[in-house]
C-alpha cells in the first residue's frame, strides 16, 4: 500500500500488468447488447456482465492481482475483512494461490455469506459487532503479526486489477463513448477510468452511487474526503466510509466526468428489468449504474454506452421482495 | 435435411465444422465449480453455463450453424415456428446474417416472448391455437414459397451446431467421466454424445427429461418413435412430442447411457439452488439434469461430472412462483 500519489498514466501502466499477472484466473465476461433498452433509451447500451464473473463479482480481478504479488515476494499469509464480495473474492485468491488467508466477519454477518466464505476454503474469524470492528481487529492482528491486511480498494495493486475490466470493455466495444460504473470505495471506477481515460480520453466516466450512500461522491463535491452519514440501501456493496488518504480519491475526483445520485426504487426497478428482460441475477451495487443511466438517458442519445453490472450477490430475500412488488 | 442416417462418428465431423462456421458468433460458456453441491454429494460437479450463451440458451449454436450453411447455399429467406428459445435463437441468426426469417408463432402466445421475438428483429406471423398448428403453417407457407424450414432438432447441421458445447466442455474438463444433458427433441444431447463418444469413449452420457414429458426416453426403450401424452411441466423447453423418423432418434438410442426422470418439484429445487447458491436464473429444462445428478449422485461419488444448465429463459412468473415457495 504505497501512499505515494500515482499519476493516471501509471495507474493504467499498473493495469496492463495485472492483465498479465491475473488473465489465467478471471474471465472475460461478455458484453451483451440490450435490444429493448437501447430502443426506449436512444441509448446505444451495452451491459458488462461483471455479474458472471467468477464470486459474482469484479473483486476478484484486485484481489488475484494484489495475492499474485504478495505471494512473489514470499508473503504466505494476510488478514482481511467484510463478508461481502471482496471476502469471497480473496478466499478464492487465497486457495488458488496457496496463501493462508484468514478473513475477519462481524459476529452478526448472515449465515448464508458465513457458509459460502467457508465452502471457499477460508479460515473464519468471527469478531465484533459490525464491519468496521471487524476490520479494526484484522488490522490489528496484521499488524501484530507482520504480514499484510488486504484493503478491498485502498491499494493501487487492487485498483489496478478491477481496472482490467476496462482492457475488455475496450476490447469488445473499442468506439464507446461512455461508461457507467458504481462508486463505493472506488477502485472499481478508479481503475477503469485511469486505463479508459488513457486510451480513449473521450470516453466520458460517469460515476453512479445511491442517494443513501454516496460518500466518495460528497468527497469529490467538497475537494477532500469527508465522512457523513450513510443509510441502508440495496447497494450493500458500494456501503461503508471511505478512509482518510485513500489513494482512490484523487482518481475519483480527476477522472470521474460526471456523478448521478439514484434512489431505492430505481435501483430495485434496474434488479428487476435485468431479471425480467435478460434473465440474469445482479445486486443492488449493478443495479446503481444502470438505474443511472435510465435516469440520464436523454444527454447519451445516440452514444455508445457500456454500464458496468458489477456483481451478482443479491440476498435470495431482497431477490424476493423485489420480485414481489413489480408487476 | 438429409433423412440419410448418420453414424456419430460423421456427426462427431460435423460438430467440428459447426465450430470453425459459427464460433465468432457463439460464447464459449463457462464452466463453473460447485463447491457446495460437490461437498454434499460428493461428486466433483461442474455446470456448464448455456443460461449464459446469447440468447439465453445453446439453441444459438444450432441456428447459425444451419443458417451459415443456408445462406453460403443462396438461401435467403427462411420460416420457422415456435415462441421459445428456437425462435429467439432463428431471430438472432437471421437477422446476423442477413437472412429474412419469418416465426409462427401460435395466436395465444405469451405477449413477453412475443415482444422480445420482435426486439430480436424477426417477422412475426401469429397462426394456429397451439405450437403444433403454428408449426403446420410455417412448413406449408415454406413449402409453397420453396424456401426452409427451420426445423429445431430434426436436422444435423442443428445437431452438430448444438454439439459445439461438447467441444468446449472437452477443453475445459478434460477427463469428465459424465455429462448431465435434459432431452427433448435431442438435438443438444445428440450432438454433444456424438462428439464426446469419438473424442472421450469412457464418458458416461445421462439423458434427462421431466416425468411429466419424456418422449425420447420412451421411444428409446420401446426400440421405436412412439407418441405419448405429456403433462405440464416446469421444462418448457424440452416440451412437445418428436416427429417420424427423427435423426436423433438413434443417436439418443445410441448412445445415451443411461436415463434420469425427474419430479416437477425436483426441478423446482434445482432452479432454487441456482439462484441461492449460484446467483445464476436458469430455466426449467435446465433444472432438469441438475435435479437427475442430484437424484442419482450416488452413482457418480468421487467423479468429475458436467451438468448441461441448457437455458435462463423461465418466465418471471414462475422464477417468483419457486422464490415463494422455498424457504
Amino acid at each position: 500500500m504505497s501512499s505515494i500519489e500515482k499519476t493516471p498514466l501509471e495507474v493504467a501502466q499498473m493495469v496492463e500488468e495485472a492483465e498479465t499477472r491475473i488473465r489465467q484466473y478471471i474471465l472475460h465476461t461478455p458484453l451483451a447488447y440490450t435490444p429493448r433498452l437501447s430502443k426506449d433509451s436512444g441509448v446505444e447500451v451495452y451491459l458488462k456482465l461483471e455479474n458472471e464473473q467468477w464470486t459474482g463479482s469484479f473483486k476478484i480481478r484486485g484481489a488475484f492481482n494484489k495475492l499474485s504479488i504478495l505471494k512473489t515476494e514470499g508473503v504466505s499469509k494476510i488478514y482481511t475483512a467484510t463478508t461481502g464480495n471482496h471476502g469471497m473474492a480473496s478466499a478464492l485468491g487465497c486457495k488458488t494461490l496457496g496463501l493462508d488467508g484468514i478473513v475477519v466477519v462481524p459476529v452478526s454477518s448472515d449465515s448464508e455469506k458465513k457458509e459460502k466464505l467457508l465452502e471457499a476454503g477460508v479460515n473464519l474469524l468471527q469478531h465484533g459487532c459490525d464491519c468496521f470492528e471487524a476490520e479494526e481487529h484484522a488490522r490489528g492482528l496484521a499488524e501484530r503479526e507482520r504480514v499484510p491486511y488486504l484493503s478491498p480498494y485502498n491499494d493501487y495493486h487492487v485498483i489496478a486489477g478491477q481496472g482490467t475490466t476496462g482492457i475488455e470493455l475496450i476490447k469488445d466495444l473499442p468506439d464507446v463513448d461512455a461508461v457507467f460504473v458504481s462508486v463505493g470505495g472506488g477502485s472499481l471506477i478508479g481503475g477503469i477510468a485511469a486505463y479508459l481515460k488513457c486510451k480513449r480520453p473521450q470516453c466520458k466516466i460517469i460515476g453512479c452511487s445511491p442517494r443513501n450512500n454516496k460518500v466518495m461522491h460528497e468527497s469529490v463535491k467538497n475537494g477532500q474526503i469527508i465522512q457523513e452519514e450513510s443509510y441502508d440501501t440495496l447497494s450493500d456493496g458500494t456501503g461503508g466510509g471511505i478512509e482518510p488518504g485513500t489513494v482512490t480519491f484523487p482518481l475519483c475526483r480527476d477522472l470521474v466526468d460526471d456523478w448521478v445520485l439514484v434512489e431505492e426504487e430505481e435501483i430495485a426497478d434496474a434488479i428487476f428489468y435485468c431479471l425480467q428482460a435478460h434473465k440474469k441475477v445482479i445486486e443492488g451495487a449493478a443495479g446503481v449504474p444502470l438505474a443511472a443511466l435510465k435516469k440520464v438517458s436523454g444527454n447519451f442519445k445516440g452514444k455508445r454506452v457500456a454500464v458496468v453490472l458489477c456483481g451478482a450477490n443479491i440476498s435470495t430475500r431482497n431477490l424476493q421482495l423485489i420480485l414481489n412488488t413489480h408487476p
